[in-house]
């Protein structure tokens, strides 16, 4: 509940951005795996601030440490913690905005909610609490790995520019060829021109992420309220700034039913679909076809214009952040969703083996 | 998990449609509540089958029966358990489907999960199941009314006849006066014709529901992983056909960052926000402002034309479905977002009080 | 939480004594099990009142009717719900305990929660409230005799009279021939006439009840807070007037580590322990062994003789109940003692399905 | 679950003997709690091996670090993270029983279970891991001293050495006068010299702690299954070497119920009892009296004496363990006890604000 996620595979994570460090209890991990630390921390990488001109110039080094559950290399069943140090922090950059509560922050539902908050870089609030996430998620991608299910996610849209929501249209590998993580080169180049310009401006814009996940098979999901695509889509409206979830077909409600359903077809004695707006989830399990959704995610709400706003005692005033900001947050929102995913995944791969008949 | 959802006010449902009855128990209401059980009962009548000629032709009369938890009118603060007889099942409407999986349903997937299924009306997959989530949020709705907090919702989209997406543009009182509860009576003609004409064709439409609640005041919801618009996500997403949610300026991700954000301002003496992008609420957390989200519903996937299939054995078949079905389900699920949504907010009012400073 | 218990096979109770009905719905139980509808209702006849002269002259006939989860006798792994109906009442019997807080009852505590309380026959309180626990407990050693796991208690203190506390002295097959559940026949009457002296006398008598589950591999328990055996105690220290709880060498501490270790040895190929100091669980996870508690019950806290009290205006008083009650619960309490292990023991089956290395 | 306690209050533990650190995420923690770190690390050196010649030699410093959730000394209402560094660990010491499995240890339990174990110093199974639990103890505590609760335990029996079991006879303050925690010097001593003749002897012996909560007010527990006894019952139990928990009359089952039952009286206008036999719990819920019960602790397993064992390879070895162990754990659990019970009410408090009428 609130720091905890998962049913069998949970996160629980912890950590402020001006604190002496993030981190994470991953308490559920199966037994046995070879844990892969560096690619953990390539996976750490992709979410990194200053890894390019399109991101926060922040240059945070952020380091993985596993502090348990591992022996020789191999996990032990018992919990993973791990902590991140925060070594670049500037928190006097945040002395004058102590008293002010920044627009479409959570500056003041976190005093109203606590009576206090940490107003150093969000506190809490800061997406430096993604970095709990990327790190779980990287684990959760090694145990699906050995069971065949993998999972991608790249910018669909930055504004107005977007890519066609057929995701077979984009080749995965393709993804990590350019800063904004658009597997369509020509949009990724316009998308980039748009953040620069957006970042010139001392603005922000959003987008829209879409995931992918493939491999998994049918039988993963539970009813009724633990739906496969419910869970995902609490698991990714988590994260911060995003404000929507569509999987399959999603808000594309104008077909008729005749058209929209899935025919299913035997192909090499296998039950496929024919079409899959079912985004491979019917009745909230898995019925062994591609699992995709689009999240979107609004603008930062950290502009660097001077905005109106009150401060603590309820006076109208005027408030202008300075500091590093990032002028878009997809392009390092990428891994997140990902990770979001492969934990929920992982998740109910767990459960559906106490549940499943013959699992 | 699974059958049940909330923290403290809690839901655990049951029934097939056409075992002997569905229902549900309610952990976690509050004593002292003056039950009102014919509001209750009117609450249910809403998602009735057979209440206008744009929903199914089944009549059930749908009485609910509280079995628990009640003493002279007044809950206890023990389980609230409550039955509804299923009376009108046509059973042998469906024996000849029993070997064959329907397109987009969840036949396939049931079966695969659990090696058994109950083929009759679909089973726990039903829409029926949806009775237990209406009497549980009438009852959320009486103890949230009396603190000031009220939740309505309505039909904004059939195929692609839509509202405008602002819900302050339409009076709530309007949404009962037509059987597509939709507050726009021109449009809501337009859209009965749609259904009718989708029905006659033997055909399905999908659409989307638009939801407000207003009067939260602000401090409900956890970060970080059980934000007030996750778990509204969830719930949301678990009712049958949902494929999407969105809140606050959801997938319109166009606008920058200084304009979308939420200014503060004081009017009489209260915190409020000039225009309110953020759906009322922030970090995860209700800010105060009314709370509004979408819900997109897809075309119900029974149809009445034959379809392409498969057979339990793994053969490709024919099927054609009879039966009386919704051709469009937006109409009957009104109630059960609206359901969901005040369950939703009861748990975190709750929860708040446990958590939040000075509650 | 509260009305729930269990990770995956999941039981959420529901009923005062006085109400229509009593019931449950158990969520989580494997689907393929041809259920014995039957065998369950010989197990809840086991804790009905009337069944000696021994126990309450209280009659009810105590039918269970499951309305959910089952198609053609088998279960389907949605929720199994079931009521057993409440008939033989008195409730005027209690109207004049309305007002009066019974000693050693949870009136006072209740009333002083819920700010209200059902006072007929106990309400929530009562030991009616066991129906479900036998009812869901008679389900899951179905599910666990397919593994050959099997769970037996038996009274084996009554007020000062007691058994050997090694269990191996008894044989589980005496348990039923006597209208205690006690395997001594002789220790069986000496209990009994006992029983029958404080029935005579108005007045009641506790003891201890002694469970064993034999058959249970090792690897079942999830350390650190969820160990197997903490999970048994939390689960039969929720049963009514249940005082304490002990496992393998409990309270008898005087030994010293070099005698009371368990050394392990191998005996057929198979790893075995020459002693059970430990009730077959090290570390919270059984080792193979067999599993053996101790469980403590007070005097029931219904006495027919005038006792000292207060009513609800905090006037001290006298009150005299009237009304059928068990002199001894003992008897009784023995189903539900089995109930509860069989309950914990499957769900932790479930859990290792999930969790053990290449289950 | 597994790693996790507790439903407002939740902790959630990490970490291995030989490992880097053990830890721990305090999720739920009040906010505005000015935190005194200093009596935070006052408690943790109450289980501080190297204490007193009763206990391991071991000398670990055992330094707590706070990494979140605190802003100026105050708690924020975020997680709160903690490390205690591994200081002191000789790993080579165990390299001989690396492929035995201790008698009654954890060793084959966890082998079976994960296929892998961490065989340093028991790994997760070390009594180091009670350093998590005592660290989010005091911090409840101080939570608890704000509204009147207090909590202390004292070690009552080692071997045969025995208190009367009435807490009343003896006084809290003097259980720190001596190094077994006995509040009867007389006793303490006839302790201390049996534990320094079991010590010289190799050999180890268990005991029973009592413990007891004061200012516990009406009303907080929560029926049916989450009984307050039943929750302090788990929590105690799930301490390593714990085998018993008893609350109130407990095990003393040959009173009869006229005599045992708590006679409600008033008192300076307020309700009480004129006895406690319910140990503070009626129903499950407390009832304003004084909250106590007794916990048995067997012998810890390491002894240095030659036993009889099998290896990995199901081969009958002979094993002598060396290093620096407790000949009796029970001075060093009180404190673990103390904060599993303050916990326990704390997070039944918080839960209470959420249930409870007028709360």
């Amino acid at each position: 509940m609130s720091n905890t996620i998962g049913h069998i595979f949970r996160l629980t994570s912890f950590g402020e951005s001006h604190g002496e460090a993030v981190g994470d209890i991953i308490d559920g991990c199966p037994s046995g795996l070879k844990l892969d630390v560096a690619e953990v921390q390539r996976e750490l990488d992709r979410r990194r601030p200053g890894q390019s001109d399109l991101t926060t110039a922040r240059n945070e080094a952020d380091q993985v440490r596993f502090l348990s559950g591992i022996m020789d290399g191999e996990t032990t069943g018992t919990p993973l913690a791990f902590v991140v140090n925060n070594n670049n922090q500037h928190s006097k950059d945040y002395s004058d905005i102590k008293d002010l509560f920044r627009p479409s922050h959570a500056d003041y539902t976190y005093q109203t909610k606590y009576g206090i908050r940490d107003y150093r870089g969000g506190g809490r609030t800061s997406a430096r609490e993604t970095i709990s996430r990327v790190v779980a998620g990287a684990v959760a991608k090694q145990v699906l790995s050995q069971i065949g299910v993998h999972v991608y996610a790249y910018t669909s849209q930055v504004g107005s520019i977007a890519l066609d929501k057929d995701y077979k249209k984009y080749s995965p590998e393709k993804i990590e060829t350019n800063a904004v993580r658009c597997p369509d080169e020509a949009k990724a180049e316009e998308m980039a021109a748009l953040i620069r310009e957006v970042k010139a401006d001392g603005d922000t814009i959003g987008g829209v992420i879409t995931c992918v996940a493939t491999g998994v098979p049918a039988g993963w999901g539970e009813p009724v309220f633990d739906k496969l695509h419910a869970a995902l889509g609490s698991a990714v409206l988590s994260i911060n700034a995003c404000k929507g979830f569509e999987y399959g077909s999603g808000f594309d409600v104008d077909g008729r039913g005749s058209l929209v359903n899935d025919v299913f077809v035997v192909k090499d004695g296998k039950v496929t679909t024919k079409t899959n707006n079912s985004g491979g989830i019917q009745g909230g399990i898995s019925n062994g076809q591609d699992i995709y959704f689009r999240a979107a995610f609004k603008p930062v709400a950290t502009v660097l214009k001077e905005q109106d706003t009150i401060n603590k005692d309820f006076q109208e005033t005027k408030i202008k952040v300075h500091g590093r900001h990032d002028p878009c947050v997809l392009p390092r929102a990428v891994p997140v969703v990902e990770a979001m995913t492969a934990m929920t995944l992982l998740d109910f791969y767990l459960l559906s083996k106490s549940i499943n008949r013959n699992s």
